[in-house]
């Protein structure tokens, strides 16, 4: 996730201490491994790859890095042979004569070869350029053991010679990446999955939720490092699908809990440096999947205190979020709490936040039923008018599809949001989801595997089980074919060179909404 | 110093553990304080001054830094207001929204304005451009206190944001400088200096040679931080009329002589970290000079000890030197041992040359003579027919002025260099230097402090006090009118633009061959 700048300034949070603290005893700890690094590459351009570039065998062998010198404009890329997430760093010494000038080293971290191949002084994108990896520095003696000081989401590292001086050169050797995640692909069960496509985007999905767990669930390693809520709710499925880790799903509910607006609103984001920190963006489909992700932790552990403490905060939530409902029991837009839905602001997302609400409030009446909550059955007659007002108002029976907004748009995300909403029944919704592929298959102008996942288990959902596995396997699987060593932010499988950022440079390569698959493939396909 | 490139890779050197641990045990402890800044300035365009640019205060008030903010493109200039040799820090803050990325930014030290009024990028000089001061710095979490680890030789800081966010600007306070220095100002002692420009010359020159007083004597402390053998000649002799630091000139005496080549011969200069090196660069003054230093040394402090333990190291550079002369008793000039005199390939040398080696055999005879030496005599002999040839081959009885080279070029540095070396009698070298201030004044075309203190040490020494008063503040009375803090590297008073680098910002502005003044000051000036 990363979004559209909202500046909401006068914005007034609680800081409930007690939340806080909980939040506070399950930071986890952190797990290390050392990697070498695998081989030595050359970027190089060709169109048929991913952003337009790819990272070939260099004609340098790694085991000999020690005895290449390198001089003023020269430049080596070391690949550690997968994506990881930890600190680097590298043995130097100087060659030649006495260094008599500081070595001026730069050096650019890359989760996918076009990183290193665009020339990142290019970039003017909306995000804040301070996100490239890249670090210049100045060692004044050698040899030195370099340890950079900031994490980063990295496979291949450029070491680039700014200057040495013409009397000597300067070698490498023992690099090194330290990699960190609050998990281990060794906790993960085993599963039987015979399609060799879809076993390898299982592991691909595993290897880009591990390194989004860190010491909250990160929506993205490279850039943000940030705890957002719709991305929480996935990586949680997710999570329990494969590492099953309790603590960190517990952490970042009272997070989110325990730092809501004066009048109860949950942001879409938390910062946890250089303290805990709400963001000031809100959006209403991220607010209310709070109560998402609680009730999908009490199914998996049980755990009746988290509820307890945190079932009073869900109420608050789902008591705001209906006062955006009219009369007519029909969800009105408000720009100052946007439905996100995906990113793309070409579709109207009136129909897709009417079925968040019921999905969520579905959640929701099992744990006022759990917490005997008297308002029980007035929370459950909500869910019954609104289903009535969305097959009323938004369901055309002629052509046996949902619209949504005053134009009447047909758009896949209204679809697969009913079908998940179970506003219709199971035959209802599997003809439902017969006439969106229909009409509205292949799914193109999505750029998010965010939204690609909703549309996959809606498929699944409503028994369309093949069409699942190719969208799986046309969208993910694509991106395993073009290398990918974890799932990206954004992908659009019909243009290679899409950012929503306008650089590849800026992108994000490992994006936990992007990680479901294990989820789908668990839940859906392995018995 | 700062010297074109030899490389001399197949050269042995010795190393006398014995005398390197006598210049390890003389380490000096360096001294701290720590320095606020006390202005914000504007660097802003003027081609009266020197390198084309000035400071002029800004207007923003050092006493509200804290209130100020900063975003994308942003910078500010802070003025420590006195040249100075340490390490920076800053307490930086982010305003605004909560910070949704690193701050990004771009740190330039600078001695003078120009360092930062001229655009390094298009620096494309001969010495290495890793010198350059400037840092490029991602934080990843404010608040946050930057400590830089390099030590910096700077007056001027400026903080230039590369990137924010739109959401959040950055705030600094707290910009302090801890100075780093072997030696104290305080234990300087007060002279009278009637005439005030010379009073701040005085001043400027102990400055200079202050902030060169490190874990070695440095050439300058921006750039090469380097011990050389013919500036420390002239620092020391600096210092025994100020600071009268010991173990410092000790210290350096040690290493040149615990590290000659196989053969004896002296490097021009010495390295001490990440150990004691010597570089592989010799210069034919630079080798003798280690004979004067050790000389001047003994005079001051009467440490037989020191002379004990380097006697035979002198005598061999001496015998080494005498293998150049060739059966006439003239220097013969050798490209792989060149006399440096001065920066300049424009003059001819050779005369210097001989001078320069009949000067230092008379330092050396007095130690041989303390010695007891039984060669004191050939020695004595050698001496009386270099002078013999001098005078012979060298002197133009008719112009009364030195000739130099095949095409009898006459230059100053031939006439200084005669006179320092007493090869005429005092009368004659009056007589000469009346010549020489009649054909070859206003000196021109040269560029460094070095020569100029030659030049005006033989103006005193041949009886002309005042041309020499006038010398001095020509030349280094200049720079502080055009707001020297410390005297520079290099200097033509006819270009306010010049730099042996082609560009300002690689220039070193404190720089220990130009600190002479307040020598020739307390020496011949002073009663």
């Amino acid at each position: 996730m990363a979004f559209k700048f909202q500046i909401n300034n006068d914005v007034k949070f609680n800081h409930n201490e007690e939340l806080l603290k909980k939040a506070e005893d399950n930071v986890p700890t952190l797990k290390h491994k050392n990697i070498s690094a695998k081989r030595i590459v050359d970027i190089v351009a060709d169109k048929n790859a991913m952003n337009g570039f790819k990272a070939v065998d260099s004609d340098k062998d790694i085991s000999k890095l020690a005895s290449y010198s390198f001089k003023k404009g020269e430049k080596i890329v070391l690949d550690f042979g997968n994506h990881e997430v930890g600190h680097f760093g590298i043995d130097l010494n100087s060659v030649g004569s006495p260094m008599d000038a500081p070595l001026f080293l730069h050096l650019t971290f890359a989760e996918t070869p076009a990183e290193i191949g665009v020339d990142s002084s290019t970039y003017d994108g909306w995000l804040s350029s301070s996100w490239i990896t890249e670090e210049y520095v100045h060692l004044d003696v050698l040899p030195t053991t370099l340890h950079m000081p900031r994490r980063y989401s990295f496979r291949y590292v450029e070491l680039e010679v700014m200057d040495t001086s013409p009397k000597w050169g300067v070698s490498f050797s023992s690099p090194t990446l330290e990699t960190e995640s609050a998990v281990s692909i060794k906790d993960v069960p085993e599963v039987k999955i015979d399609d060799p496509m879809l076993r390898k985007i299982d592991q691909v999905s595993i290897k880009t939720l591990q390194d989004c767990m860190q010491e909250v669930f990160e929506d993205g390693p490279k850039r943000d490092h940030r705890l957002w809520l719709g991305d929480l709710r996935l990586q949680a499925m997710a999570n329990y699908a494969t590492f099953n880790n309790q603590e960190l799903v517990k952490r970042c509910l009272y997070l989110f809990g325990g730092m809501t607006t004066e009048e109860g609103k949950i942001s879409a984001n938390v910062f946890t440096k250089p303290q805990s920190t709400p963001d000031d963006t809100f959006m209403y489909d991220y607010s209310l999947f709070f109560i998402s992700v609680l009730k999908n932790y009490f199914d998996n552990f049980k755990d009746q205190t988290v509820v307890d403490d945190l079932y009073p905060i869900a109420k608050r939530e789902i008591d705001l979020a209906l006062k955006e409902v009219n009369s007519d029991n029909i969800l009105q837009m408000n720009e100052d709490w946007p439905v996100f839905v995906d990113w793309s602001n070409d579709i109207d997302k009136q129909t897709s936040g009417q079925a968040i609400l019921i999905y969520v409030m579905k959640q929701f009446v099992t744990l006022a039923d759990l917490k005997h909550d008297p308002d029980l059955n007035t929370y459950k007659e909500i869910i019954e008018k609104l289903s009535q007002a969305a097959i009323e108002k938004m369901y055309d029976k002629n052509k046996g599809l949902f619209t949504s907004g005053p134009d009447k748009e047909i758009n896949i995300a209204s679809q697969s949001w009913m079908v998940l909403a179970h506003v219709l029944n199971d035959e209802e919704n599997y003809k439902l989801m017969t006439n969106a592929i229909k009409k509205l298959f292949p799914v193109t102008g999505i750029a998010t595997p965010y939204m690609y996942h909703h549309i996959a288990e809606a498929l699944f959902e409503s028994g369309h089980k093949d069409d699942g596995i190719e969208l799986i396997k046309n969208y993910w699987g694509k991106m395993v074919d073009l290398g990918a060593d974890t799932f990206w932010e954004a992908f659009e499988p019909e243009d290679l060179n899409f950012s929503p950022y306008g650089s590849p440079v800026i992108n994000s390569y490992c994006h936990a909404w992007s990680c479901t698959p294990t989820y789908l493939i668990r839940k859906y396909l392995v018995k």
